[in-house]
């Protein structure tokens, strides 16, 4: 039996880039420790979720961690408020919600003209009525998370995003008798925070910069968290996670994953990439099953940003060279959970590599780690293959069968 | 249309072996046959069941024949019972069965010392009660199984295996009204057995030899065979069976082929190759589809002997000459039907190398049939669609719209 370090180089897959002579960042990136992975194992092409799909980095590090999205995605707001580092408890509901500008009894933009720094709204909004408690947290420009947390809390009610301008913002109605409580309370958090943000001095001071205020806040994508059989019961593995980003880490808590501490680790492009690495390699003594997620790539993709990006892969690689001594005992996994290509700024659909590295196995011709090498490898496979062929080269697979 | 022979090689996929210089004892073969069926058809990676499962000769072999085995695979007992040669009838109940050691009241040993030769002891355990008759038959080592036969039986039935020593060996218990009867019968056949199997000679002689004895048949994995929709129906096609095995011969039978005897085929590496070969293409005059398993890959696998796999895949390649000659009016389809590397002594999740060879058809740059070859062929695919490429392959395929 061997031990795996899955390492997810997040938005990994790329398209050409103008800027790097058509090649995508990982076929530019000067990439020794990973070319040599490859070298050691088989390779191949992995489609998040499905083929084509545009997976976001929650449905597809779920479906890659053997968890199908389509039983166990129960929307974006409990996966927002994860990603925004609240700790989601069972029966809690979560809505993602965006501030937004209202008028004359109507939404005049939704976005608030994309405001930021509404933290401060975020920390006065949160309050407890009639026994439930509202937490708050904003995210990037006019995104935020609010979750409910109390007893006998349903998540069917419907939006009060109009999803349009010049219609007035709505209050929430139950779609069940069961949830007529829930929609009440969260009536009654609305009405406070119209009055909360009305006067605020956070807006007071956008209305004299000539700003939108946002003096509204727009619940959607109601949802609880998923009930995720523990992954260390599903696969008898202790598993840890080791991410800089909130996101993950909650999906990882959510499976009952340990989520590490790395000293200088962060979900930004700065992170300490020899750090992880280390960390990663050492939790081989305590841990069956380590996920390692490198934000930098994507972050780079979203920005478009191609020689951020094969700078980025460049670090991974020059720390890795760990992996290569470990690989008689150690699966070591290499792929993305999507790509998020420089020239679209997004993730797409498109492909990423992948790589099962480890020494027994059959090693395919494939010599180099980039999207179009290893087209020729061993595999065609969607993010749900990923588990059941680690269990495989793991020599941890239970027989289907005699 | 063209009629089928498809010819697996249990247990095919290998990986590298030392002894053989890191070669697959496919790579290592001298194949010229297989190589020049390559050459004429497409090929490709095709992974038993799903990508990286473990898969069962069971599992994968109902899968391949177009049985879903998530709908059609109804458990251990019915299929090692048909492994160990019993024809099971519909209404069957069957069971994986294992003879232990009881001392004091209390299981000691769950497999008797692993101990030999316990057909006196099956065969004297077969009796017929409450209009019940109780089929036993050793397998291997401590291993045996149990069918009962006869009306109103059923499987939801609790194991009579603890599972663990210093236990007490159970009774079943009734999980539905409907099987109290069974429940009832299987008990009685307990008590008579546990008396037999006390008193029996084999047991006095393996006590006094100082040895443990086999004084009780614990019962688990109870099922009855799956209602198989018949191929002949599902593809309109006359199929038969060539297998020494008695699991591919009871699988085959339940899906309505006809068993084929052949002179001097068993299921062991000393078959007779060129006269299962010689049979196959014969059974062309009668048959459309002509299932040919063979086993000394797999043993040889099992064993952990790669020179012994090779050596198989030899003497299989060097008497399917008359293969190349059927090509106009015959589609031979080459695969395992999982692997069983010599490195690892069991089945794996790796995929297998399968080629589809006819003429007419596009011939894939592939000219070796083995792991790595193949893996630059046409096809990355699962079991679940060797039948549906079959059909089209042969021009037996019914259009799925117009």
């Amino acid at each position: 039996m061997k031990n795996i370090i899955l390492l997810i180089m997040d938005g990994l897959g790329d398209r050409p880039n103008v800027e790097l002579g058509n090649k995508t960042a990982l076929q530019a990136a000067d990439r020794p420790n990973l070319n040599r992975l490859a070298s050691n194992g088989t390779t191949g092409l992995m489609s998040p979720v499905s083929f084509g799909i545009r997976a976001g980095s929650d449905t597809s590090h779920l479906s890659i961690l053997g968890y199908d999205p389509l039983k166990y995605y129960t929307g974006r707001g409990p996966f927002e408020a994860l990603g925004l580092g609240i700790e989601l408890k069972p029966g809690d509901v979560a809505f993602r919600a965006n501030y937004a500008t209202v008028k004359g009894g109507k939404v005049i933009d939704r976005r608030a003209g994309r405001v930021h720094g509404t933290d401060v709204l975020s920390a006065d909004l949160e309050t407890e009525i009639d026994g439930i408690r509202f937490i708050v947290k904003s995210g990037v420009e006019h995104r935020a998370a609010v979750v409910m947390r109390g007893y006998n809390l349903s998540d069917k009610i419907t939006e009060t995003d109009p999803h349009t301008v010049n219609s007035p913002p709505e209050y929430t109605r139950a779609l069940e008798p069961e949830a007529e409580f829930t929609a009440t309370v969260i009536n009654k958090f609305l009405d406070r925070s119209r009055k909360i943000l009305q006067d605020h001095e956070f807006n007071r001071k956008l209305n004299s910069d000539g700003k939108l205020p946002a003096n509204e806040i727009m619940l959607r994508g109601a949802g609880k968290i998923p009930a995720i059989p523990p992954f260390q019961e599903k696969y008898s593995m202790r598993a840890a996670c080791i991410s800089g980003t909130p996101l993950i880490r909650g999906i990882a808590g959510l499976a009952g994953f340990t989520n590490l501490k790395v000293e200088g680790m962060n979900g930004r492009v700065d992170t300490n990439y020899k750090n992880i690495i280390s960390a990663a390699v050492k939790a081989l003594d305590t841990y069956d099953f380590i996920l390692v997620n490198i934000k930098g790539t994507d972050i780079a993709g979203h920005d478009r940003k191609p020689e951020l990006k094969k700078s980025v892969i460049e670090q991974v690689d020059s720390v890795i060279a760990p992996f290569l001594e470990r690989l008689d005992d150690t699966l070591i996994v290499v792929t993305g959970d999507h790509s998020t290509p420089c020239s679209y700024g997004d993730h797409t659909g498109d492909p990423v590599p992948v790589m099962f590295a480890t020494n027994g196995i059959i090693n395919d011709d494939v010599r180099y780690f980039d999207e179009l090498s290893v087209s020729s490898g061993y595999y065609k496979i969607t993010s749900n293959d990923i588990m059941p062929i680690i269990m495989s080269y793991s020599d941890r697979a239970v027989k289907y069968g005699a």
